[in-house]
């Protein structure tokens, strides 16, 4: 895993934020910026696979709605297969979740005019009522690849031959040795990209002194971490094999973090000195040695949208998140927890939840990252109607952020999710050109 | 009843359908549609009566607001009749319906600024506090003209002298021996004109393989009806008199259906034979009876906006519906029961809901039409959010409902609603301009 | 206080209303009206100090979130004071308000991100875990002036150093011996003007017949009051001292009020005499006398959303009330009952409800308002999505509201609110503006 990082690029992102610039910095750059495609991709990244709903909650026979990156899709399950197909028949656009029926092994068939269309590609098998349309054999309806694998039913939403999954989660995710264990999925009313940036997010780490996990625990939560500029081309790992995951981790030993400080005073009043709660009547000694503990935890961001951190929260067990785009201001939020096992009972009790949930509380999102939910909710009206995007005023701590967008913006797979793709294939056309569509098929 | 439907016209529509496009149809009509009026016709049409509130619903000194096409009307009993004004002073707006006054005998004041108009012409007939003002005998809300008979309050929307309410109505529905039940409006959030085109749709009939009608009486309902193209011209039947209703008629005995069919496999998948749940268990040849069973019932849609399909459910009984507009996402649905009857006490027996409703259950909401009121609202986005109208795959069941399309357009009384109505009389004006409407009034 | 009021200037303001326009009026002035301001006001005007919150609402260390003009503001009590501050953090835009930290006597701490901000100025006293930030010291967020006087809080909404809040309330507002109660504040569902002109509205009396404390003290409420349009000059007080409120006072007696009219009938339809309820049995004698009843009572409107009635409802006492805009279709409605007090006891009588509220019903929200309340929703729609500004038909009542459109258009100390200013200090900018800011700050 080489690291393209280099000084230079660290200078150059530096100069959009006047807070850590240089005193040669110069002019800052006008117009487009280095990572004007994430702040495009209101509704995600195409061409990625995507995780939409848990293995447990769609038996067989089951059906569900989802709507990743926009699109509207019906998700079912027949003859243990997981079908993803768009969720409104071609011929007068009814929503074939009303009654999804299977009238035949490998196919849907629209419950109101009866179109019937193949699980395989969607186009028109037959119309029950008219078996000799001119239509049957034209394409109908859009089929989704699925894969389904520890416990998640991911859907690749794009315009070209899906990559494997492998390249879309973060490495050894599908390890044979790799149990996971998935967290019910939240619907978290902010943009994903909130969600991704807030995970990662070295600053936002004060959040968690409320957490009930830290708490209990009577660990002490930092007021935030601090990089160290001058090393963060050593401290940040940017992966971006051609062929693999790609994604960008930082190592939390190396960032200094605090747990108290002194907010200076005005005029008549003191300075006063503020510690976290979770660390007071500790001694300075204590302090010192909690804030240069070697602090051995990966962060990392993965393209096109997921987090890992390992370890979290106990030792040997990782723990993941997907923020899935679902529309322009929420996301599903997909937390799992996962750890190498050595036999079949280990596992089982893992991806029961048996072994983690109880123990480690794995994963935490009532215990921890509930927290982190409430400030993406808090910040998404700034960035949904208030021009956040051009408007947030950056600090030092903030410039891993943008060089993760940056990152993101370089190594995305595909173009960005737009209304165009969500309303469906076909664009809004002159009166016939439905018609016309047909005959160019 | 004259059949202007020739060969060509059918050719001529087919052209919008690729499904059954003749071999040399030739290069398939750009530009606008020519049933773009029905296209253009959100709010519904102009110029006709609809049925906007149940007799039985408004009692004396009861009052009501609706929308139909999307104005605000007030409805109000007095001394037993019936006015529809608009629920808006028109000093400064305020609704009428909030309290309804009555002050006199053929007026109504308003409860904020008493500006008091006459219920005939809607001029204003005094303000109390101000009798000497100069805008007394000015005109001030609009008044609907009213029509109450079988049950139904009709209001007449447009800008002509109304014309007989018989022309509104299918052909028999003001006959004195006929008698109507009407069962309570319900609001289907769809626009009105999937409405009307669901109810004719000769595909759609699948659906109703779900209704408890046709599963308490086992009454196999077929995949969908099939036209005979080369036998339209003689199926369907216009009727466009000058000075009577305006409609369109197919009697079912014309049209082929079908209770199974095959669908095809692919690759290692099988062939499967499909039957109707309720035709499960019949022979070969009783299925065949029932396909080629001398089906004699007319299925009609009349201006502007009502169908009648006849008999239905049961012998000397047919059952109407209207589709009024009330927004450009939503309708009122109105459906009754009618049959004739040869006493005053049959017609209180049928018009109480005594006779028809326990025995046929007509109307048939709940048992039949509950389930067509689900495709209206499971297609309503893809026409509303999602460019249907343009978007649209047809069939060759589709054809009557393009033809139906054509024959609306070009027959259409008034105007299409447009929003500017929905306002008010008024267009938005230079500042003054109220003051100049005055002066012209 | 002089009276600027000119006989041009109402002949000027008659020729807006044809209902009251003089014979030799000539031509109606076309284009901008003399009112424009008023009109442009959809979410107030800014430069003023407006009412927000009720002191016994906000205890120590309790918050509140407002919306005054649209701005969205934190108010916190700390130590006793009131601070009001723009509820979104300058780094990322976090909600400060979903946990207010103060972590010493005078700054506020973002509970994500912990940027500290002074209470004072609102500039960035520090970040926790970034102390040597070159952000410290910049401007961080909005700080607002605050007042707390007379049981309320009240906010500075501008651009300019604030004048004193006696300029902003009705005169004596302030008097040490002035006592009053205030009732818990209601959000009203129109437009902030409507409430103005509504409480002021001379035409809008009838409302009240059906208020409980006109019933419950057989108090009869006339059709609506009438002024003398050759008298107006006197009876019209305008107050614009250069340093004092700016306002617009009626006098009661100097008003024309009835109690009964008749309203014609057409046709074979016969006059109907109508008496208000409460008149009802009165011998006419007593009527004119009600009519004609030196009614001493002053009806103020005071920029920029204050009404005054005084004395009302009982000898002594009078009543205030503040339509603060709260967003484009919603305000604040804030009432007070007030009277002089000669003692501690009695104030303290005064301002806790014990003394107005049971005896005089002071004030009188249940009993009296909520029919004007009742009033504003029901012609809201009009004026927010119906054109109601451009489309009101006004009659010969109404040329006092548009004398006092008029005066407060040219008397108005700032310009309108607009939507920018509501969005936040910054514009919409191009990439990096943000960062440009801060260089200039």
């Amino acid at each position: 895993m080489g690291n393209p990082i280099t000084a230079t690029l660290i200078e150059q992102t530096c100069r959009y934020i006047p807070d850590v610039q240089p005193a040669d910095a110069g002019t800052r750059p006008a117009g487009e910026r280095p990572w004007q495609k994430w702040l495009d991709a209101t509704l995600g990244l195409r061409d990625y696979w995507y995780p939409v709903e848990l293995t447990r909650n769609l038996g067989e026979g089951a059906s569900r709605v989802v709507t990743p990156l926009g699109e509207e899709i019906l998700l079912m399950r027949r003859n243990g297969r997981v079908h993803a197909i768009e969720n409104r028949c071609c011929h007068r656009g009814a929503r074939l979740s009303e009654k999804p029926l299977c009238l035949s092994d490998d196919t849907v068939t629209c419950w109101v005019h009866t179109f019937t269309y193949s699980l395989e590609d969607g186009s028109i098998r037959t119309i029950l009522n008219m078996p000799d349309s001119k239509l049957v054999g034209r394409p109908g309806i859009k089929v989704y690849p699925v894969e389904e694998v520890k416990g998640l039913i991911f859907v690749f939403i794009g315009d070209i031959a899906p990559p494997p999954l492998a390249q879309d989660v973060p490495p050894g995710f599908l390890d044979e040795d790799n149990a996971v264990y998935v967290a019910e999925i939240d619907i978290v009313h902010s943009n994903w990209r909130i969600g991704c940036e807030g995970s990662f997010d070295p600053a936002h780490h004060f959040i968690h002194n409320w957490s009930t996990f830290a708490v209990d625990n009577r660990l002490p939560m930092s007021l935030g971490w601090v990089p160290d500029l001058d090393r963060l081309a050593d401290v940040i790992q940017y992966a971006a094999p051609q062929d693999g995951p790609k994604g960008f981790t930082r190592c939390a030993s190396d960032t200094a973090m605090r747990f108290d400080t002194t907010i200076p005073g005005r005029g008549e009043t003191p300075d006063t000195h503020y510690t976290v709660p979770m660390a007071r009547g500790l001694s300075e000694e204590r302090l010192r040695e909690l804030q240069e503990h070697d602090f051995e935890i990966d962060v990392a961001l993965w393209l096109p949208c997921g987090t890992r951190i390992s370890p979290w929260p106990s030792p040997g067990v990782s723990t993941g998140e997907f923020f899935v785009p679902r529309d322009a201001n929420s996301h599903y939020y997909v937390q799992y927890g996962c750890r190498k096992v050595g036999s079949e009972a280990e596992r089982k009790a893992w991806e029961s939840g048996e072994l983690g949930v109880p123990l480690w509380k794995v994963p935490n999102v009532d215990g921890f990252t509930k927290e982190d939910i409430e400030a993406r909710e808090a910040i998404a009206k700034f960035y949904d109607a208030e021009s956040g995007w051009d408007r947030e005023v950056l600090m030092g701590c903030d410039l891993e952020l943008l060089m993760w967008r940056r990152f993101a913006s370089e190594h995305a797979r595909g173009p960005v999710q737009q209304e165009k793709h969500v309303q469906g294939r076909f664009r809004k056309q002159a009166p016939c050109a439905a018609a016309s569509n047909l005959n160019q098929a």
